[in-house]
């Protein structure tokens, strides 16, 4: 139920709050780019093993956007993957750069065209450190909210929803991968804890309502809830642009605690997913084995 | 699935963040029967409409105290109950004080001993406005931490787990209960929320460990992830007594907002339990009707 895949020691995590995603879709390559290898060159910790970019990094926000920006990445889940053949630009990018930088890489999110179906997605893709495209997570939570006065926004209005969870694994342990909107939804991190995810990584983009309202809300109680890492990674704040994000990158510990976070300007923060401190959680405050699934489901079954 | 119980007006809640609970029950009976009545003496809102109590109300917290402390109950639930033949001293009093002051009332909770089973529960009963027992809820997960260096405590050295989710319908609404550690299985409050209840109340009295950590980041997720109000009411904080509580009773809204709190003393905190409020965050953050459950399951089906 809630054994965690092994793992030799801490994982270092270095997440990126890019900032300048403008509208030339080059110059955010080249600067997301730029980014992950700054964020490689490490902290005084030492070198991360992991880099995780924000949401929709190589686009500006909006669901105007999208088609313009959208890729075709041709992905099929559980078969191989040649970066080499594939169409999309984006996915090159970040392979190469997984692998210059010797780490994990999860490559936030891009638009994603899937010209077969005709259809449009959110898409996280995650490459180990030898470039290998060995995850991708469509949102499976489209964001569609209308908050009177505040925001209104409907990913619906282009994009489609995904249809799988998304659970990766490392020499480090096993990761489950949301994106932005999914955060909301307890149920993934809940199944992904019960198999074993050390961690649940969201590439997300709150705004300037939701943000102060529920970003570290969301992150805390996931984490609490489940006593695993969760990860938080935004893009900076740029209030040129249509959307306005609220930042505040952040890594919370399996106890609820923030760990590292940052404020709203384009930075690189760092920190540990320690599997230790997933047991110490588990053992002090031992939820995982006290869940009453006698009186209620257990919804990773 | 989210159709909430039809509802006339906003709810007026008291919580009762009682103090000097003392070695002396029947000063402990007497004392929580004059703060229900001031209570419903009202603020300047009102005469409040339901009245709650912290868990152990009637007896100092800690396992070598439940067997002294505890009560024969004697409810089958489903079936009537007679307040007048009881056996218990302190479902008479509670339902006699809930009758004088015309309100409902939770009374908090107190340790039962079914003599039938000789089993010993941590046990939540409801008020009607006439003196009725109308709901009964038996801690359904027991609080066993060992948090080393902090805290270790182990209410099943004494007490058995309930068997039953607990929700129960007023005029104003329906509403879910738990007690204390209770809020940490976020099934509880999804299963309540997809049910119809408009609030989670949960009596409770976290400590000076797992408060400062988690009782308000818990109730705020309750609240938010199922878009209903949480109500956490806990003793007053003595640090005479051998558990410390950490108070902070509190009244979280659906948007996940504390719209009413206190510190660590005595008090009576009042608020408002608005089911338009409630209509109002689902339908700005639409979640209820967002959830994936072609993908995951519903744990309230």
């Amino acid at each position: 139920m809630s054994s965690l895949a092994p793992a030799s020691r801490a994982v270092r995590v270095a997440l990126v709050q890019l900032g300048n995603v403008t509208a030339d879709k080059s110059y955010n390559l080249q600067h997301a780019r730029d980014m992950v290898l700054k964020a490689a060159s490490g902290s005084a910790a030492g070198k991360p093993d992991l880099i995780v970019l924000p949401e929709c990094f190589n686009s500006p926000y909006g669901v105007s956007y999208f088609p313009t920006y959208a890729e075709d990445i041709g992905y099929t889940p559980g078969e191989p993957y040649d970066v080499e053949k594939s169409e999309s630009q984006s996915i090159k990018m970040l392979s190469s750069v997984a692998k210059e930088a010797g780490t994990w890489l999860i490559g936030g999110s891009v638009p994603e065209h899937d010209v077969a179906t005709k259809k449009y997605y959110n898409t996280a893709t995650v490459y180990s450190p030898n470039g290998e495209l060995v995850a991708y997570h469509r949102k499976l939570h489209l964001f569609d909210i209308d908050i009177p006065g505040k925001i209104r926004f409907k990913e619906s209005e282009v994009l489609t929803g995904g249809n799988a969870l998304t659970h990766f694994d490392t020499e480090f342990g096993r990761f489950g991968l949301g994106i932005c909107y999914d955060i909301r939804f307890p149920e993934m991190a809940m199944i992904a804890a019960r198999n074993g995810c050390i961690a649940m990584i969201y590439p997300g983009a709150f705004n300037m309502t939701t943000g102060p309202l529920h970003w570290e809300l969301l992150a805390r109680a996931r984490a609490t809830d489940n006593q695993i890492y969760v990860a938080v990674c935004s893009p900076a704040r740029d209030l040129t642009a249509t959307y306005h994000a609220w930042g505040h990158s952040s890594l919370v510990d399996p106890m609820g605690l923030v760990i590292s976070t940052t404020e709203v300007r384009e930075d690189i923060i760092y920190g540990e997913i320690d599997p230790k401190k997933v047991e110490e959680a588990r053992s002090a405050i031992p939820v995982t084995v006290q869940r009453r699934f006698d009186v209620y489901k257990n919804v990773a079954e």
